[in-house]
């Protein structure tokens, strides 16, 4: 561990924390003293996987107990604005999971609510965390390629069909794919522009009823002076991306090329809304692998990677993959190779760390969160409409 | 030759004659007896080519010339209006390159003047004769899949830095890549959507001021109760997608994947547009191989395309490649391959022939042209004025 580890609690022992776990579990930057969690089982299993830690009942516990000067907010959506308000009151910096909110007034809150209380807001962990992306984004910034003039973005996963509790086949209720999928792939296009968008057009609707929610969208965002990117996005579970990144997968692992609708077929023996949130639930927290897996586990092989991405510059199309940027210039075509992650993740921890003892404004701030959640927004309501949406909340990205 | 082949004769032997050539010249269905063309030297190597054939000065007496039946319009494109009504008026069937037009008052006066001879217009090559696309769009109307969703369309070429003569490079002559490229895409998503575009929203504009044109575009197409499409052209010379098609180029022949950047090199000796021209004139018909050396050819090995297109329907990703189309559905993954084309573009004289011996009235008609020169026209609009434009002439797609 760190000479001074970032004292960290986690709010919220689901699927999120989940995904956050191999990372909390590895880093050395980080001591993790608190969880807050309804479930006892999973309060028992987190105070096993990091001994001498205090499992607490509620939120607000965790906010109040001494030990922590941060808060990983891995709550249900809805819950974020009052647990971002509860752990703002109590002086703890805070990392909320995306989607930071539902609505742009809930974002502000939190926003002011950090302001307000001197602590840092970072929104992720969203995939324009990955390494490779702010690699790129980098070459762009250098100048080297010329001005960035169009960023396309495609991604073909299985979402849809993988197990969902009822409420993440809603949208009213922040599920879906635009408000589970599309801040990704919003996040690295905003990365890789480097200023804000200006509008939105899309297109998303309902293909599969038995699902209920949105699968799949389109969308073009103009930046203005010449540049815009298209998004796209189809989670049903045919043609897969990861074709395009030599099998490797969203977590930086590698796929069985051979393998395929692994997800939907797991869903056809699955006849209920309850079957498929017990499906969901053996893989929750205190089921399966822990923290110790985590720590026991090689390390990961790639960085993780939101599909096919490409940033066009006028002397070059950089292509973020998951091991590095391959550089399309107008004399050579290179590959800009990437160390290998030691740890998955680690550069929500370089943001983290470099707010909390640097003093470094992150990049993911509340700000930057509320930029994405009001693109979501007017995605969905683009779609609805059918006409194209002006964006007034995007700061100077 | 065919018992009653069509009497084809050949108006402009430049570029767009050179790419159908290996056709003509092949197709055992086509009686190539006629041409028209300024330059001596072009129509002393077409009667060279097509042994017996009448060269004629102009088009106006090739279309008087009384063993002609059909004519093949490859002219610049703002003759193309005053050509197809003199052979229209002359009792020619007409198939004229694309684009069409490069307004819709000229795209209605050809419509006119076919309805008026009652001649077939038929408007192309464009790629959404290719049979991968053909195949693909008679899956989805075959319905099996479920109703078409969401077409992708991703192309990345060097076709900026292909030699050039001036009005070329310059838009308001139907040069740049919305006139000669577009049409292409276009057609194609047109083509897989199957029912009419309803509107469009695009960026475009000039990232290398020495080339004059645009390059690249983006665009979302909406057609309507829930399909859309986004398109993505970038013609600037980096990234390929034919990286996606086995490295098979656009023309079915297999591409060296070690070659990288071959398009600007050979350009970068050049200083003066007279130069450029002169360098394309090299490649001019007459200069080199011609009919005979098309004839000796081995038969294509795979088929033309377009870059990488997916058209999503509800139960299947549909990914038609040079060699036929991958398919995506909900239980499998599976290859349906096309038989091995014998004469490349043949689906060009598939549509002519059925039309002039069958009365079939073809797909890629007056108005299916004019609907395309619609949406590339609309598509510099919404570049220019940052909005959406509604589409009016999409006829029954």
């Amino acid at each position: 561990m760190a000479a001074d580890p970032i004292r960290l609690g986690v709010a919220g022992l689901g699927r999120a924390f989940m995904l956050m776990l191999p990372t909390l579990a590895r880093d050395p930057r980080l001591a993790v003293l608190a969880c807050a969690d309804p479930r006892a089982e999973a309060r028992a299993h987190f105070t096993e996987d990091f001994p001498g830690a205090r499992a607490h009942g509620t939120v607000e516990a965790l906010c109040a107990d001494p030990a922590v000067e941060a808060i990983y907010i891995a709550t249900p959506h809805e819950l974020h604005v009052a647990h971002v308000r509860a752990a703002a009151a109590a002086g703890k910096h805070v990392l909320v999971e995306k989607p930071m909110a539902l609505a742009l007034a809930d974002c502000q809150a939190m926003v002011d609510a950090a302001g307000e209380a001197g602590i840092h807001l970072i929104v992720g962990h969203s995939h324009s965390f990955d390494a490779p992306y702010l690699r790129a984004r980098d070459m762009i910034r250098g100048g080297e390629h010329g001005a960035v003039r169009m960023i396309t973005a495609v991604n073909f996963t299985d979402y849809l069909y993988r197990p969902r509790r009822p409420e993440e086949l809603d949208t009213s209720q922040g599920g879906g794919a635009i408000f589970s999928q599309a801040p990704h792939q919003i996040e690295v296009v905003r990365l890789l522009a480097g200023r804000p968008a200006r509008s939105i057009r899309a297109t998303a609707s309902v293909w599969d009823r038995a699902r209920g929610t949105e699968g799949a969208y389109n969308a073009l965002i103009d930046f203005g002076d010449g540049l815009s990117a298209t998004l796209t996005y189809n989670g049903h579970g045919h043609f897969d991306t990861d074709e395009f990144q030599d099998w490797t997968g969203e977590m930086g692992t590698p796929r069985d090329a051979a393998a395929y609708g692994t997800a939907r077929a797991a869903l056809r023996h699955v006849t209920t809304p309850e079957e498929e949130a017990a499906l969901k639930e053996r893989r929750a927290y205190g089921r399966g692998p822990g923290a110790m897996e985590a720590r026991a586990a090689p390390p990961p092989p790639a960085y993780n990677h939101f599909g096919l991405v490409l940033a066009s510059c006028e002397h070059a199309d950089l292509r973020p993959t998951p091991r590095g940027v391959m550089v399309y210039a107008d004399d050579e075509r290179r590959f800009d190779p990437l160390p290998a992650p030691i740890i998955p993740r680690a550069e929500v921890i370089d943001e983290l760390q470099a707010a909390l003892r640097d003093g470094t404004p992150p990049l993911h701030s509340g700000e930057w969160g509320m930029a994405t959640t009001e693109i979501c927004l007017a995605l969905l309501e683009s779609a609805r409409s059918g006409r194209e949406i002006q964006l007034h909340h995007q700061g100077a990205a």
